[in-house]
């Protein structure tokens, strides 16, 4: 048997997305910019995929959503251009972020310092989550930006985006939430909340990798990162990916037409997992289960080391990771246990189990027993586990 | 009947590379970063398709070829980091380019001149080539980059990249080429010109939008564009888009594979048509054929605005352009022949007519009826040209 269980790495393109974009390869190949019948015929298709991701997030008409290649340029895009906008040529100095952001906002940062940009990396609670009254502690007259994510990658960790959202608006601040592992997983409503930018990825809700978005409430101003023959209202150039785009429309209409339903079923079946796997001795999950996205499990096995563990599960057909798949070649420790005060021994225990939509009863109990297996074989093994267990 | 003739706009993707993506999207959908299956089962398809890029190219294995989302991208990435790099936090204050680049060459220089850096446009001669002895006439100590298209997207005329790569080179100076109209259509080989870095794009050969490379001579340093989780040996961040490398890889090796014989096929038929064309009275074509890549026609046809003709030749089925697709929404005065000194009037006649290896003779025989039966219309209704035309 074959799990997928790594859905916040990525997704399997759902097989109506793959229908969507297949005549728009070979049929209707025109470049949306030309005058002519080729080009032309792509506009109904693109208005439409367009209609899908403002009506999935409930973006007002007024607000600006942006096809990007991906939330890395989504959150490059933000960053480097707030720099350049407001602090290059400007009179802030100063962006505040988290301690838990994925790597392309934790990179982008620090090469901003190199620029001379101050960077406050917020400490998180216990459960890993950014709290509003922290952000709001850190916030000076010099502040250009708050970089929060909506929801983290290795966790599912919810941030309150909501009240830092009005922290920010209070404080006249400008937010940038990258909500990556929000959208298609929870509801996203951007009426609802002040955020004045948001990042998001086709490829973790079952469309393509290789196109993402920036939302820009009221198509407020921020420069370019890619200058060129001014697609997207010259907000970014390049010829659009129009079979992507497509995708991309698919995919967020399928991940939240009945977010709710969708929600409900992912999540009885991460909590019967959570709850099995708990019974092993000496385990615990990150995050409380209300604030985390209905998917997502990070999951500690003393004594058992995270690659370990991987490769057995590998062994028996199960995909999972010990964090951002980013980061997975470097077996590195979870950042996040680090952040939130594990010791870097524990931090090597991380093991993250991520669900989707397709994900079956059947593969959930298969799992609970393989990962059962690997846990007794394992701590077997281990020289650490086995110095402090107690004697049976 | 539908004839396509704006392949330098984009191509039809090649069914084989539709083909070769196909697996990509529902069932090898895996993180490449992953470790688990999963993520593994891309690589041997990620390592054929890196393998097919350098071998069309002739790159060497000392030199890097980093995918990225687009030839836009590949451009900005090259200016803007020289600039990181050279000129905001070096010695250098200059960058040398020509009047004639595409609108991601000459609107990322126009953002460069914002940030205080000096950047010369190289006058083209009456053909719109840049000469390389222009461009050595302009260097100076403090010249960080020069930047030279391989081939016009708007008249497929060639620059002598070879001489030019041999003058910067003397003069220790980057030399970057845009060569999005040249792979695919001529040999482009990496190790036999001097250059430094070289940008690409899969859809102007039958691949896919949304994926194009920047080559690094030597992997030289270059700071990324895109910070984030390390994909591309750190030179560009982003969940790697397999489906999409794996069709560059099929189609640049399908491009390339037979060049000689793809190229003398498509010359010929780009021949004849403009053979025919010619005949008509009062009509020019710029650059010589032998200077030109093999598919490219721009043609101006006195009297006739090449709106009109567009619009015509649309109305016969045919797809054409009156040069950049970028530029095409705003009806703009084709910039090369401004450049090359034709006045506003007379760069309004453009038509640009670019073949591809899936163009047909039928199909050309019927552009030239349409095309001329097209002028013959739109002369008759041509106040200008009736004005100047001889009492027949």
């Amino acid at each position: 048997m074959q799990v997928y269980l790594d859905n916040n790495a990525t997704t399997m393109v759902a097989p109506e997305v793959v229908e969507a974009m297949n005549p728009f390869f070979t049929e209707l190949y025109g470049n949306p910019n030309s005058l002519h019948k080729f080009g032309t015929a792509t506009h109904p298709a693109l208005s439409r995929a367009i209609d899908q991701v403002y009506t999935a997030l409930n973006a007002s008409d007024e607000d600006d959503i942006i096809f990007t290649s991906c939330a890395t340029e989504s959150n490059n895009w933000v960053l480097q251009s707030i720099y350049n906008d407001y602090i290059k040529n400007g009179e802030k100095d100063h962006i505040i972020t988290s301690e838990v952001e994925h790597p392309s906002i934790l990179s982008t940062c620090a090469w901003l310092e190199q620029q001379g940009v101050k960077v406050t990396y917020l400490p998180v609670n216990e459960e890993g989550r950014v709290e509003a009254h922290v952000v709001k502690s850190f916030i000076t007259q010099k502040t250009a930006l708050v970089s929060v994510m909506w929801a983290s990658n290795e966790t599912g960790v919810i941030n309150p985006i909501k009240e830092i959202g009005e922290v920010c608006k209070e404080a006249g601040v400008l937010f940038h939430s990258d909500a990556v592992q929000a959208v298609g997983k929870i509801p996203v409503d951007l009426q609802d909340v002040h955020v004045d930018f948001v990042s998001m990825s086709a490829h973790k809700f079952h469309g393509p990798k290789g196109v993402g978005a920036l939302f820009i409430k009221n198509s407020q101003p921020l420069s370019p990162l890619l200058h060129g023959g001014d697609q997207m209202s010259g907000r970014r150039s390049g010829t659009l990916n129009v079979p992507y785009i497509v995708g991309m429309g698919k995919a967020i209409e399928m991940a939240t037409q009945n977010i709710e339903q969708t929600m409900a079923s992912i999540r009885a079946k991460r909590d019967h997992l959570e709850d099995e796997l708990l019974k092993l001795s000496d385990t615990f999950t990150v995050g409380k289960r209300e604030h985390r996205t209905p998917n997502t499990i990070l999951i500690s096995v003393k004594g058992v080391e995270g690659e370990g563990m991987l490769w057995d599960l590998n062994n028996a057909g199960i995909g999972a990771s010990t964090g951002s798949a980013c980061a997975s070649e470097d077996l590195e420790a979870n950042s996040v246990m680090l952040a939130i005060g594990a010791d870097s021994e524990l931090a090597h225990t991380g093991i993250r189990l991520s669900l989707s939509r397709y994900t079956t009863d059947e593969e959930v109990e298969y799992v609970i027993e393989h990962f059962k297996k690997a846990v007794e074989r394992l701590r077997a093994i281990s020289s650490s586990f086995a110095k402090q267990a107690p004697t049976a």
